[in-house]
């Protein structure tokens, strides 16, 4: 499945339409890492120690699930997903520049369980400037991954310019003009509402919106125009699983705020509460400050941001939150998500490309790890 | 001269080919604002304080020098400039966002008199979350500040994308694909300059190609592209015109060097020898180390990089950069620069456009302030 050759070549291998989502998906990632093994965009970047750092986390793989949405997007609109392959692309490369932003932001040491960028090319000015104090290495690392991050933008836009004709264009158009201003803002609010003491349920709803839905609807909606051949997103098909995707998203995130405080640690591979411990305003936390009377919101207001926790105190703040109702709330909000996503994708005839899309749906919204 | 209504109308007010460079400049200033104030992209930006950290840099102001080099090279290419408008306003953007990163990166306080993007976002906070500490506000400025400049370079894409048909998407994929990983490159190779004791003539020739050149040179062909109805940035006008435009920046980038050291205080509006204070990587500064004998050259690393440097102390250190013969090195440098840059522009008729050119090249190059 892996080509041999030029990014051109590995562009136009085939999709096995019949393959069910697993071995679909690991073929994707593979084309994936192929296509970016062998770009001709990052020969031009300089020196090697940025390059490599532009490089890392695309190259970390991930489980490629937004490329996977675009192509089959594609499918399913009608259209060969092999010219879909530029967009699916972009949007992996544009997710990961976000991801490079975020973690210099919000001071993440790791990214799938190796170093954040920044970490990376602090390493980086180690190996090159042994004489670095380390104070300066970490600025040093902190403004090369500025960059690194910034090179991965236009990586991601270059890429999607490659997608010839009016449908190529108006998906740059979108991407610049739609996708960055409102995932940009929605980081940014992230940023503010860690700093504020009270932040209101609709306000993280927006926010949410923002970071995670907006880039997911594109790449449904860049897959479908692709597939019809429209430029226009509020076409039928781009509309419909644009909407689909982003629905998904938000279910996603809701779930995992669920999972957070409620969900089974083995299966989650990190501490339960850890949100509550680290003091974040997730939908969960603050639907259950705005339905709590004023004693219980005192009490898990205390409760929140506290890192040495105890089980019996975290039991009492799930408790506050099970009374609060905002558990039966949310659990409701994500079960109509789904069932909105899935109304939508059953709209659309039956085929192999709409069995892919039904099992990502499961995959994304029915996790439990 | 400013027009009212909508981006659209502003955009396609007539530029007076007939008026001399001054007035010129002045109309196209009016129409940057113009269109900055009404486009319709920051519309999308939240919180507010953020869309008026993205806003504060292009509506500075400042010389429009690289907006002016895309409209008059459409002209001289044979088209009409108003159909440039939007890779004019694109080219500004995305200047303006590097600045941000580089405001950030560089610590530096102020731009263009006014405080930088960071700091502006700093006293956001202040003005916000009045609670917060000095550090973390300082932290929360340089945060937002990531993100604000890079919601600009999703504007200036933006921008550029709706230019419309194969020209468009050309330039397009033409400053993602090129633009972005050569000047970015050169940006993190300044950084890396900084923290090296020793740094080749070679390598800093390279950076200023990268971080300089490299946009004039696309500003200039982007204009020739559209006015000349042509994909192929090796098309002789793009191509004549981007190398003007990139010999006129190195050539700059020289003066400047050269008035840093030997420029008259009053007319430069900063203390002489202020890149020597700083210890800055310049190429006169590498040029002069590399030819000079050793103790010379001790001498000369002595004098570097000290802020108390008395006006004795200065003029040795001219002295040296005299005698190592790197002032005249690369004094004849800028000259054949400036004649090739002047010999390219003669090689179109002679039009209104080519006068506009023409004295765009000696503001640029023979600047004494």
């Amino acid at each position: 499945m892996t080509g041999r050759g030029r990014y051109g070549d590995a562009m136009h291998q085939p999709l096995d339409s019949t393959a069910p989502f697993a071995p679909a998906l690991a073929a994707i990632n593979s084309r994936v890492d192929e296509g970016l093994r062998t770009d001709a965009f990052f020969a031009a970047i300089n020196p090697a120690w940025l390059r490599d750092a532009v490089l890392a986390y695309p190259r970390r793989g991930g489980k490629r699930l937004r490329p996977a949405l675009t192509l089959w997007c594609c499918g399913l609109a009608g259209g060969d997903p092999e010219r879909a392959w530029p967009a699916a692309l972009a949007v992996e490369l544009y997710h990961n520049w976000t991801l490079i932003h975020d973690d210099i932001i919000d001071g993440d040491a790791t990214r799938r369980g190796l170093p954040s960028c920044h970490i990376l090319l602090e390493q980086a000015a180690a190996a090159q400037l042994p004489e670095m104090s380390s104070a300066r290495r970490e600025r040093f690392g902190r403004d090369q991954a500025i960059l690194a991050g910034d090179i991965l933008h236009g990586w991601s836009v270059a890429v999607l310019a490659r997608l010839s004709g009016a449908v190529g264009q108006a998906l740059v158009g979108r991407l610049a003009s739609r996708v960055t201003p409102l995932l940009i803002s929605g980081e940014a609010q992230d940023v503010e509402y860690a700093y504020r003491a009270v932040v209101r349920p609709a306000e993280i709803w927006r926010m949410m919106f923002r970071k995670t839905g907006v880039l997911l609807q594109f790449a449904a909606e860049a897959g479908a125009m692709i597939g019809a051949g429209t430029t226009d997103p509020l076409h039928p098909a781009p509309r419909r699983l644009g909407r689909m995707a982003r629905q998904a998203g938000i279910a996603f995130q809701l779930r995992d705020d669920w999972l957070g405080l409620f969900g089974d640690e083995a299966t989650l591979g990190k501490p339960a509460g850890s949100d509550l411990r680290e003091g974040k305003q997730t939908l969960l936390f603050t639907t259950a400050l705005a339905g709590l009377e004023a004693p219980g919101r005192q009490r898990l207001l205390q409760l929140s941001g506290r890192p040495d926790l105890s089980p019996d105190e975290l039991d009492e703040a799930r408790a506050l939150v099970r009374h609060s109702r905002a558990e039966a709330v949310l659990r409701r909000r994500e079960e109509r998500l789904i069932q909105a996503a899935r109304a939508a994708l059953l709209t659309f005839p039956d085929t192999p490309w709409r069995r892919l899309l039904a099992d990502w749906l499961r995959f994304v919204c029915e996790r439990t790890y």
